[in-house]
């Protein structure tokens, strides 16, 4: 049994997917959404981020965090405001304690939807379909529970490639 | 008497600038750069700069935080960079309960040198003569010294036009 917690990172939305690993099952435990203030200044925007990832810590208590690794936004000036968040969401993490995961968008699709390049509805039918929700999540917290499903099932083939013995407290620690 | 402290973020060297007012002097207090390990993760380094940024306000006990404001940086893929950094940097100031200044580099220069297209060696030569210190400071500490001293010289004069009388504990609190 382990808890993973997925974070789809935004300076304006940071989505959040958490789920709880039962042997071979995946099940459900919550998702939701960080809303920043968009009239509030960017020190008060990021502390809010930093507050929600703790809080959230704090309610679920995750053992591993995974979050989307972003090579580029669209811009540059997009890149800045999506590292702070991203910067902020991550340490709000690891000061935690948690061992940081990081996965491409593109990868996540693909361990959602078999697809890299899916569209964001295609994402959330799958994560809804996956986790037999009820109904659609949100776009960003369907991405978060996206993340998490991947890290979920990247550290699964790892360890069925190795032999289950490098894995210790459901966490991947090397192959042999 | 105000302790201000200044921050240049980068995603390998921070650098701390810090500074105390008195009456119309600025008397130099300490100022350093917070290195992070280049081959850990990039987890591992924001918590670096987090932690770093912390341990600097717990020892010099700031009243407010003088950071650069970055539009862009060279390309995407480095205003990414500078942004985590950046955003973990201020969060750490906010999470001290400090208020959290922006400066734009060109209005740095221009306070410290009286040109918005300054050179790095005139700011470290410029930041020495101005606080009088017996060696020029390293770049990335000089700039970080260099927005404390912008930041200083934006409120006093501030005060002086409006007075002095919105100029409350130290802070620029508005103008009549």
């Amino acid at each position: 049994m382990a808890i993973i917690l997925g974070i789809d990172p935004g300076s304006r939305i940071t989505g959040f997917g958490v789920i709880e690993v039962l042997g071979s099952n995946q099940k459900y435990i919550g998702s939701g959404c960080i809303r920043t203030d968009e009239k509030a200044s960017l020190a008060h925007r990021l502390k809010e981020i930093y507050a929600g990832v703790e809080e959230i810590i704090e309610q679920f208590n995750p053992v591993e965090f995974a979050i989307e690794k972003i090579f580029m936004a669209r811009s540059a000036e997009s890149s800045l405001k999506l590292g702070h968040a991203r910067g902020v969401a991550m340490v709000a993490g690891v000061n935690k304690g948690l061992p940081i995961y990081e996965y491409e968008a593109r990868k996540v699709k693909q361990a959602v939807v078999g697809k890299g390049s899916a569209k964001k509805d295609q994402v959330q039918h799958m994560v809804q379909t996956l986790l037999k929700l009820p109904a659609k999540p949100q776009a960003d917290a369907a991405d978060a529970l996206a993340i998490a499903i991947c890290h979920i099932n990247t550290t699964a083939n790892m360890v069925r490639i190795s032999g289950a013995n490098r894995f210790r407290r459901g966490r991947f620690v090397g192959t042999d």
